[in-house]
């Protein structure tokens, strides 16, 4: 005799699969549901069918989408010469919420990380190359600039470094640039409470005003 | 031109919903199920529509079943001289689980909590007046023990002392006992760390050995 209906256990199950969560903080969702007067659960359940069943990656940035080609690259007002290479579909959203960036993106699905058993092989790079060697093709006389936005730690550094070596070639015959987001101080910053990396990091960048 | 198909965006919504779970959570978890290669949104989705469709109330403990009556309450081999009032559903879980307890139970759906705007009229009081009826109704000689197993806080403590209060003509009567878990210290607790209320809880209860 269970206690739970196995319909029941079943969900807990599911969420338990969730990175972070534990079958107690799964069961507290379920329970959530179970107690729902609005019927959440059907809710939550057609979105995640019309989700799974619409939504997968573009095939040119890898970015979530529900078209082949997603709306940014299929964009005749980005900028041809800008891509920019992010961990996870949510940094793009991260750049799109703040209307700072114009170009294209890639989504590396992830850094390289040894620690973690995530090598080169697990990300992206076959199809960066072949997708940065399609914008080149459509560019004439304009280099290409590759922004490496992973995250400023000691992963996203490696992970910058090898895409770095990777069009090693190119760089030197002057067709790509790539730089690397700026690190310093974030705004809003107190700088007495600043870690040494960062410090250092805001001191090497410093620019005259 | 939004950033995320409808869909994403939609099962977002839906997650954010959760207790405790901003967009940033929800917005992680999404995508947790986006890049997963098993399938694990369609395995959600239909483990959410098969509970949402089977599983409701037990209609005399409240507890969650997908029968009208739980195996629980449906079970000749449990004492019906004994009924245990907890908060939530998890907390028959716990019960159950530890297998110290062969008595019924009744879920009250919460405790009362004028902080959160959730009074008596909120919870299952009058079902819970019912049922004790019931019980009554098929005990002879014997008396009905209504052991509170609120959680052992302000809401809790309130909450306990208000089913006292229900039924205070029938402890009176000698009909219905009522008693409350114990409290003090933990199992492998350390005394040192042990809040100011729990020891005095702990001392208050004192057994001789």
């Amino acid at each position: 005799m269970s206690v739970l209906p196995q319909s029941v256990e079943k969900v807990i199950d599911e969420f338990s699969k969730l990175p972070g969560v534990g079958p107690k903080t799964a069961a507290r969702m379920t329970y959530h549901y179970l107690r729902s007067p609005n019927r959440d659960a059907k809710k939550l359940s057609e979105a995640l069918e019309d989700m799974d069943a619409n939504v997968s990656f573009c095939k040119k940035c890898f970015n979530v989408s529900d078209k082949k080609v997603c709306d940014i690259c299929s964009s005749p007002l980005r900028k041809q010469t800008k891509i920019c290479i992010v961990e996870e579909p949510l940094d793009v959203v991260a750049f799109e919420n703040s209307a700072v960036y114009d170009g294209f993106y890639f989504v590396l699905g992830g850094v390289i990380s040894p620690a973690e058993g995530i090598g080169a092989e697990d990300l992206r790079f076959d199809d960066l190359k072949k997708r940065i060697k399609e914008l080149l093709n459509n560019l004439e006389d304009e280099k290409l600039e590759i922004i490496v936005a992973t995250n400023p730690n000691l992963e996203g550094e490696a992970t910058a470094s090898y895409i770095n070596d990777i069009f090693e070639k190119e760089v030197k015959e002057g067709t790509i640039v790539i730089s690397r987001l700026a690190m310093g101080l974030p705004t809003g910053a107190d700088l007495e409470y600043a870690d040494r990396l960062t410090l250092k990091r805001a001191l090497e960048g410093r620019r005259s005003i």
